[in-house]
């Protein structure tokens, strides 16, 4: 028999018979040491339902894998197998990883910049929605989608949804510790879908917008949720773990709660994808003091909510790591503050988080006559700012790949990275200078591109631009400028 | 022989002959002591050139004054006289002082609302920008002006003024124990000239852009030189003092040096005008340790230069006392970053910051083919901007009167400001929610207008609106809802 051939950052999955009786999720032990040279890799495997337990894992390395079980069932100790990790597909590029100290690339060091979205609950709507928003997806600007494990309870999220994570319902109450295996299919299916189109999934998975009781179910069946989580989707490579949405409005958890279930994740998952929190309040009086510390060592990168995407800066001094601003309002007209940007100005947080060297989420939050809203419900997108935000990616995709983006203070109302003396991008947001002096040493010679960010054009000046010249502007607003060393 | 008349907040004046010999600035000590009933006021006298030593004062009180002179000189001692103070005119309203712990009123209680502008220097130009300057402001919505005793040394502010506040010249050295008396006499008509336009003159006493020596003249000439402004404009009533502009600038004065100046201050002006200091720095990761701590007793008021007017809500509560925002950048296309704000912008600081109870100053710097740039030099104004601050600035003086609007959180994103249940201001900046909850008990009525900032037109809704009633609004970015109890 030929040996079986797994791609690098592919999916290998095995599965075998076992007891149906009593409660297999709680009631046996099932998981898989895998071997590759001189390495170990511990992999829980799952109860699958109907009699199945399988292992996922993911291989990150090329060359002979073998993996034997162990189990407190009889016949599911000692199983054992291997397989040949072979070199990935042009279209595998591996899991997002950290790449320097605060920027992303894919696990084969192609750079990942992430422009990602929000439809929180888009897995729960009805199948004629969840195709628009595939095709929404596919045809879009994002690479990153926010959404969540649990059902969302809040205004205009108030029908019961048809599946839960676990058995029961919300009259006769939930067994937390029964999964309901045909919904974690299905959810299955769905990161699936969004890995064939390139999308990172940052899985939510805890939040507080409940009426079903998931945010309060006690410590021990918060970690077996989230075991059995890892087990299921670690070996997804879109996988992104966003330990909760909004977390301090969960009064019932503690700080050193929160860092438990981070340290779990970081445990349990043999893939160690990434892993972050994100928050509801602002910082009291802006010393940083209310948020989650995303300096503690499990967390990967600062998964922000604040409106002013100017203290990106500071934000990426205070963690150093990677910086993306996940929620800073939606473009729409929604009656909650936070939803009822301009489309300018929803354009306007994506130039400023990103010419300083970080990240931007987008989410629309437009009224509909059947309540489907793209921030919580996927569907179709009818702003002005996705546009906009494709034509940003592109600038940002053809810019310096070695070295990225770093924060460049070229005067304080100027949102600007540089890399070296090789690159700039400036973004003048409400300010519309006339001219500015080109921040470069006078021996290097650049050429010069006027970008503007709404109109989507780039004009290219005549001519090649030393350091220290000064640029003509087109006192505009939403101006850029891009110089590129010759 | 008929007793003399002054007005309430009038300005009474007295010369007598002294000695011209010797340097009289220094060598004559003379003051007078001001008596109303059982109240004493120690006022300091001045040389005005040509062997005349004046006396100045502002009556607060009507009734009798009487007044004795003290000097080192024999014929300049003892002299005395008095006054009746008699009722102030329609048009004067005493010198602003602050009312309530945030707000401003005229002396007689008459609210104001400062709309201030900026031109540092206008008073250094030629005649004809000068006549420009009181044209502009005169049809214009300002009612406050920033201006400096010194002259300007920066971009666009390099020609060589034609008389110093000292005796002297750049070539030569001043002699900064010897006024020049002709500079301080047209000073003086200047600041009489925006009396008569109802204009607060914000005079900025010290200032870091400086190539004549004026802002390091040492500890002894810095106290001479405050000593005689004070003396010579502490009697009219449309003084403010800002001990500096950009003070953090200045680096040979330490804090404590600041703080002296301003007790100096404190104790010679008998009529205990307004004293603020201004900053260039923005605060260190926000925690405002940099700033000058504006809580300090001799401080009436927080002049703010900041870009982020939503910090206006902190500033109050942690100085309790009024907050400006001297300088929030200008309207214009300056290469500066602080100089090439969109109209919509610096409309949009206006909004916010009043919204929230607090005050915000225009300036303009559009490039002007002569230098001729108002927020240095006066003159004319170009921007759209002032037409919208008067329209805020007469819904403003539209509100409540006896109490004044207090900061009030209508969701994150919205400046808001209320007086208990009477009134609401909410502006919505680059939000356009299409609907808000009347945020007031259902027992009440309101009449509800919707204003749009930018075309400056108030939509009034038709009929009574309860509290907690849905509002539909326009999802227009720079809409308003003024609520007014029926």
């Amino acid at each position: 028999m030929q040996e079986q051939q797994i791609k690098q950052w592919g999916n290998f999955e095995a599965s075998w018979e076992g007891p149906k009786e009593g409660n297999p999720f709680i009631d046996v032990s099932f998981k898989a040491i895998f071997k590759n040279a001189n390495r170990e890799v511990e992999v829980n495997g799952f109860y699958a339902g109907e009699g199945q337990y399988t292992i996922r894992f993911m291989p990150d390395q090329i060359g002979e894998w073998y993996f034997q079980t162990e189990s407190n069932i009889e016949t599911l100790n000692g199983l054992n197998g291997e397989f040949q990790c072979i070199e990935a597909g042009e279209d595998n590029h591996g899991p997002v990883i950290v790449s320097g100290k605060t920027h992303f690339s894919y696990s084969d060091g192609k750079p990942f910049y992430p422009f990602g979205t929000t439809a929180y609950v888009w897995n729960y709507q009805n199948e004629e929605v969840q195709e628009q928003t595939y095709e929404t997806l596919k045809n879009g600007p994002f690479n990153k989608i926010r959404m969540c494990v649990f059902p969302k309870h809040y205004d205009y999220n108030l029908q019961e949804p048809l599946m839960f994570p676990f058995v029961g319902s919300l009259e006769e109450g939930f067994d937390f510790s029964r999964f309901d295996t045909r919904f974690f299919d299905k959810l299955e299916e769905q990161i699936a879908r969004l890995e064939e189109l390139n999308i990172e999934v940052d899985l939510i998975l805890f939040h507080p917008y409940d009426r079903w009781g998931f945010k309060n179910m006690g410590k021990e069946a918060d970690r077996c949720y989230l075991s059995y989580i890892i087990a299921r989707l670690a070996s997804f490579r879109n996988i992104w773990w966003s330990l909760a949405n909004e977390y301090d409005l969960i009064e019932s958890r503690s700080m050193a709660e929160w860092d438990d279930l981070f340290k779990l994740i970081q445990k349990e998952d043999p893939s160690q994808h990434l892993r972050s929190i994100h928050n509801w309040h602002r910082p009291d009086n802006r010393n940083n003091t209310h948020w989650y510390d995303h300096c503690k060592p499990w967390v990967t990168h600062a998964s922000i909510q604040h409106p002013d995407t100017s203290l990106c800066l500071e934000l990426l001094a205070l963690y150093e790591k990677p910086v993306i601003y996940d929620e800073c309002r939606y473009e729409g007209n929604l009656n909650h503050g936070w939803g009822n940007l301009t489309a300018e100005r929803m354009v306007q947080c994506f130039w400023e988080g990103v010419c300083q060297g970080g990240y931007v989420t987008h989410g629309e939050t437009f009224m509909n006559p059947n309540d489907v809203i793209w921030w919580s419900h996927g569907g179709k997108l009818y702003g002005e700012s996705p546009d906009r935000i494709a034509f940003l990616r592109t600038i940002i995709e053809e810019g310096p790949v070695v070295e990225r983006l770093a924060p460049f203070n070229f005067e304080w109302t100027v949102f600007a990275g540089k890399v070296g003396e090789e690159y700039l991008l400036a973004y003048f947001g409400d300010s519309r200078p006339s001219s500015k002096v080109l921040p470069f040493s006078e021996n290097e010679k650049y050429k010069i591109d006027i970008v503007d960010t709404w109109e989507m054009t780039i004009t290219h000046l005549e001519g090649e631009f030393a350091g220290g010249s000064t640029i003509s502007l087109p006192s505009k607003p939403y101006s850029a400028l891009r110089a590129r060393k010759i």
